[in-house]
């Protein structure tokens, strides 16, 4: 198991059939994931073709996430938690300014996912909204959004079993809100198909 | 006032300071819009972006969109109908295989923007989800999508401001679910500052 350490990111290879584990060990942490096709970089996960075929904001054991070609990335093969985001961008030194304008700006998931990723020669403007793990984003009659506290807890985690070759990347979240302002790590595993 | 085709779509240049009005001449259909910044084609409009500064999936008179970038791209200054998607992917052949089986697929908003973008010589793989005008998408408790016929009324309109010098996608929308099975034109007008 890879631990990823509190405000941080990585990178690394996904091949198709493997699974992807992503734990919270602590709880109430979110880990926003993004990939691409190994093969073509201009292939990359799609948040707008996800919901699309999902048909819901919700996702779930079950559930597919899409590429912006429509071909399917991952399925969630097990899930403990069934509460995550796929409507916001990671956060950057620009969302730092706008919601936290008291604060120095770190890089963000955002800027950790372009450092993760350069490794890759994968430039930033690629990079998407993310799949945003264990992320608890309430919708209200109106519309209006509300960043809650994760409902996860110690231990839980979701499995993606990937569907095609493909450059992951991952972040333990650097943005208080998100994480009831707990800044904890991430952990991972691959699992062999 | 120029008239986009039922089923098709165009690209234009639009200035910092310029209005564009995107009026529903007959009532019930959809303009899925997306823009460049036309002096750097790696930024684009992003739905993560503008609904994350935005806390609302409702867009209506006074609600900036934003680029990938984070920096603002439009602000609705006028707006009859204020029920908008920023959700969805513009439908393409693949959404068309998958929603509509039976039906030969047409090339959707998705392939009119990428014909229309590749006369600037932008590349397919930037089209990511468009602001999809007058589109009528409701969520329910459940986080469940369902599109709805659009409210807007012959006649209605949003205008959107630009914030910088752009290159500008607008579509009258293909797909049969999201126009009522009407598949009508779109009318768009460009305004001085």
């Amino acid at each position: 198991m890879d631990k990823i350490a509190p405000r941080s990111g990585t990178a690394f290879e996904l091949r198709a059939g493997q699974k992807l584990k992503v734990i919270d060990p602590e709880g109430e942490q979110v880990a926003d994931l993004y990939a691409f096709n190994s093969a073509n970089h201009n292939e990359y996960l799609s948040s707008g073709r996800s919901l699309d075929y999902n048909e819901s904001l919700t996702f779930k054991t079950g559930s597919k996430l899409y590429s912006n070609q429509s071909n399917e990335m991952f399925e969630i093969i097990e899930d403990t938690v069934e509460d995550h985001d796929f409507l916001l961008t990671p956060c950057s030194k620009a969302t730092f300014r706008h919601f936290y304008p008291d604060e120095e700006p770190v890089p963000g998931c955002h800027g950790n996912l372009v450092s993760a990723f350069a490794e890759y020669g994968i430039p930033e403007h690629l990079i998407n909204t993310t799949f945003n793990t264990f992320m608890n984003v309430a919708v209200d009659e109106n519309g209006d959004l509300s960043v809650l506290p994760p409902k996860s807890k110690a231990g839980d985690y979701t499995v993606f079993e990937a569907k095609m070759d493909m450059v992951v990347g991952l972040t333990a979240c650097s943005a208080g809100e998100s994480n009831n302002f707990s800044y904890k790590p991430i952990c991972y595993e691959i699992i062999e198909a």
